[in-house]
């Protein structure tokens, strides 16, 4: 079946389509109840957020654009220390998507908020013209303990720079796809629910926390450098790039230090715990490969020392990196 | 400035496109601390929802995608008895959109959201391909009060049928526009936070209420009714259609029970209340023209009595009513 404008009118058709293809996968006790909006447990501290996902192509080797949607949101959750709960799902279909298409994305949406722990609560189907493609929306609701205080403008000189994998993964498969390379780099899209919560079981007192998403890893470090007036320090040689990617990056000339990831935080911790939050994440399902690879100092930017022994500043991302990756 | 691939990127320009267009507008203290997401007060009992707004034309007689976007979350929220508070936005923006236009509507969102008392605390931005339109998906969240009830399966045998206003306004709007027809008619598009507090606050019984969006009136009820397992049963002459719509409908064809709103409710009220009830919505801003239109009867489906005298069950909406109406 091909999607219609008549399956967005709020009639008979939308109805179908949420019957056949939406609550066979998405159906809970919550959501069955097809209200306005889902009244649920709530809590004194929440974290609110929302994320849209434009990506292309739909389906990549690692994910797929449902599964992206329930990661980005879940992960910016988790990074103010926050325990993801509820998440609601808008889908803007274009007409002509073909139905088996919207089932496997939508199937792999209800696996990945299983492996998250949330529930999906409300959703919202609408149709535009277009040629078949498909963009979703997610906001999410967790649960914040007020004791955790883990924001943008908390890092302090000392702390300790922990990423908790392999950069450019994400950037390089959807880029491989788009040029139709054959290679084995698949999307680390993952929701890294275990590694903080693991973390937040343990006390590690965590003053930041970013997934590392549009704009790599210099950007986000950038963003956390200005918000916290402080100055990002580390070291080429101890960031982890997987071997494929790293030659991948080579050949086309791309810094992995730009390229998205989307299922990668990086954490400043107190020095004190960075060796033991380090051993937790390895020890916590997509962090195997994280690694310390620097300091917060004093100043300002992000500073990095070369293999070479250089050091070299490097600022956010200007232009476009890659086209509706995410 | 016209919007470009690389406003998306993450990078430089999309902190651009956020300072100069949206920070200007939507500023306040919890979205200035631009963090993954906002952590901010809760409540025992929370309701959530999201929408996805691809309205064609982006502006219109009587409001624009951006009031449409915070007035449909706002109405979601409030038709379970919640107080909205919290709203999210995620902006999907096609390359070659104008930036004053953007920023007419998210100007037109800062406005709305401050008549209805909500905070915008999280946002995203996207770009793709396309011709210059613009999506816009809101979620939101309110607190609920244990005490209250209102949910679709609840409307009981001998309730009253409510309706806030004219009929079919928003549809006629967005239908005159499209024909290119000179008219009076105004969308209807609006907040409907002071005539439900209202009802609140005087402890109405209010068994039921939903926002008449696609589908309109009959597919609303239509709903209800399956949802309780009874009958609704309205009187045509007493459904409020501005004298503007009812011609503009007659000429077309079209039936003001099938056309969407974006600003009316329909509340399903113990006998006992309705009076009271309408007073109080009639009392209130958009409220003027509310009128009781029938009553809750054993059976199923939707019966209209209609002005010759004769009974006629309505189903709900088949087909496309108006592609894109919202």
């Amino acid at each position: 079946m091909k999607i219609t404008l008549a399956h967005g009118s709020g009639g008979l058709q939308t109805s179908e389509l949420i019957n056949n293809v939406f609550a066979n996968r998405f159906s809970n006790p919550i959501l069955n109840q097809m209200e306005d909006s889902a009244v649920v447990e709530g809590a004194a501290r929440i974290a609110v957020t929302t994320d849209s996902f434009v990506v292309n192509p739909l389906i990549f080797k690692g994910g797929d654009i449902g599964r992206l949607a329930i990661c980005g949101t879940v992960n910016d959750l988790l990074m103010r220390g926050s325990i993801p709960r509820y998440i609601t799902c808008g889908f803007i279909l274009e007409e002509g998507l073909d139905s088996k298409l919207l089932e496997t994305v939508v199937s792999s949406m209800a696996d990945t908020a299983e492996e998250a722990g949330v529930v999906i609560v409300a959703g919202d189907t609408k149709v535009i013209n277009g040629e078949g493609g498909m963009y979703i929306n997610t906001a999410g609701v967790g649960f914040a303990d007020e004791k955790v205080n883990c924001a943008s403008a908390n890092c302090k000189t000392g702390d300790v720079i922990i990423v908790s994998g392999n950069m450019g993964d994400h950037h390089a498969a959807i880029l491989s796809n788009r040029m139709q390379i054959e290679n084995n780099i698949q999307s680390d899209c993952a929701p890294l629910v275990e590694m903080v919560k693991n973390m937040l079981e343990e006390n590690i007192d965590i003053h930041a926390m970013r997934d590392i998403t549009r704009g790599g890893l210099a950007t986000v470090l950038n963003e956390l450098a200005d918000a916290s007036g402080c100055m990002m320090e580390i070291s080429e040689e101890l960031i982890p790039v997987a071997k494929d990617v790293k030659s991948f990056s080579k050949i086309l000339g791309l810094d992995p230090l730009y390229m998205g990831n989307e299922g990668k935080l990086t954490a400043i911790v107190n020095a004190e715990h960075a060796d033991r939050a380090l051993e937790i994440i390895k020890g916590s399902r997509y962090g195997q490969n994280a690694a310390i690879i620097g300091r917060v100092t004093e100043g300002k930017g992000v500073i990095v020392n070369t293999h070479l022994g250089g050091r070299r500043g490097v600022g956010v991302l200007m232009g476009e990196g890659l086209p509706r990756i995410c």
